[in-house]
């Protein structure tokens, strides 16, 4: 799916093609370039051809905060985009009033697994979701794991719902691409089926967020800011 | 790590910083801008700040082939760059001379899984090797599965093996980009524990390429191409 911004072609994804139009917003919010539905004038999906336009309200916005931003990646990886946000992201930390049990890591994994009806048929997509200590939200299937976590961002902005005092519940590696898109939302915990990646833990830690990972059976594993989590 | 080509800065990978010269070479060969070692003047690894320095021999080829290939990209997508190769592709098909037995499909899926060392200790990386029908002979590991494959394209480049009687191993998913790398070395069966994607299965048949997925225990799917394996 090609996105077009104010008729400048901007990013190709390749996406599970569900949920397009919340896939679209929510890369945009990840990327800093809308904050609300309302920095949105019109979107519109073309199935066929694959594509996504969107018109902006405030063009000269745009133009600003693209500035430097057009770079070549490879893979999982999506360069040094990362290090100038951090700074901004610092600066102003995520809050500190999210606790939950360990009981309740276990159940919103079990949850998400029994969400993933596409991964059931194909045994080839990522499934992402936003919760609160006992119950999923919002969950969508991707064959991304970034684009999994872009539809929810999408959805939640749609819907309005605050995500600075929810979960992100994730079946993929928890990359420093994925952290910093919650770090965008203030996500306070991350909690995933997979590893995460060294970069992650790092920015995790000095960030304040949580980060679990391998919730597996009974066990899983907490790598940073393990107080936001109770014995049972 | 940062890829400078000529002192102009070309690519940042998030990867394992293990054969980072390789992983180098190899994504240079995978993005058409080398096709042997000779084209590289000299090559400059700077571990402590994550980058890579490449002289080219032929500045003016280069400024050719990099000519509109800038894009942003996101989690695994790489884009539309790929329709364009598809055309040189097709018109310059893989043999057709590889046959394999399926037991050996197994046992080539066996050995990459004993050599998963990093996978082992992190449970957070891929692994992909180069093969023929009776062993692997080349395999690396990477935090990312398109680094992995890199990494053997840039090993097999130094080491002057031939590419277009070989076998692709991963254990990743196999993706059009990962298919797409495959195709540019002539690769005629690629083998993997996880999931093709829709994408590159309709290349693979396109491209007359075996595709094979889902290599667990003592079953496997075939997806393209099926004349290519042998009952036992």
């Amino acid at each position: 799916m090609t996105i077009y911004l104010d008729g400048e072609e901007l990013v190709t994804l390749l996406c599970t093609p569900e949920k397009t139009d919340r896939l679209a917003l929510g890369f945009l919010r990840s990327e800093g370039l809308i904050t609300e539905p309302d920095d949105v004038s019109s979107l519109h999906v073309d199935r066929e051809k694959g594509l996504v336009e969107i018109e902006l309200k405030d063009k000269n916005i745009l133009a600003g905060r693209l500035f430097g931003r057009r770079m070549i990646t490879s893979g999982c990886g999506k360069g040094t985009v990362f290090y100038n946000a951090l700074d901004s992201l610092s600066s102003n930390p995520v809050a500190n009033d999210l606790r939950i049990a360990s009981r309740q890591v276990r159940l919103l994994m079990n949850e998400l697994q029994a969400r993933g009806e596409l991964f059931r048929l194909t045994g080839g997509t990522h499934i992402a979701a936003l919760a609160d200590c006992s119950r999923l939200i919002i969950a969508f299937e991707d064959i991304g794991r970034h684009n999994a976590l872009d539809k929810i961002i999408g959805e939640s902005l749609l819907q309005g719902i605050s995500t600075d005092d929810k979960i992100i519940v994730s079946s993929g590696r928890l990359s420093s691409e994925i952290l910093l898109k919650a770090a965008k939302l203030k996500i306070q915990l991350l909690i995933s089926r997979a590893a995460p990646t060294s970069l992650s833990v790092d920015l995790a830690e000095k960030l304040k967020i949580t980060l679990i990972g391998f919730v597996r059976g009974k066990r899983f594993n907490v790598y940073t800011h393990a107080w936001r989590i109770s014995g049972d």
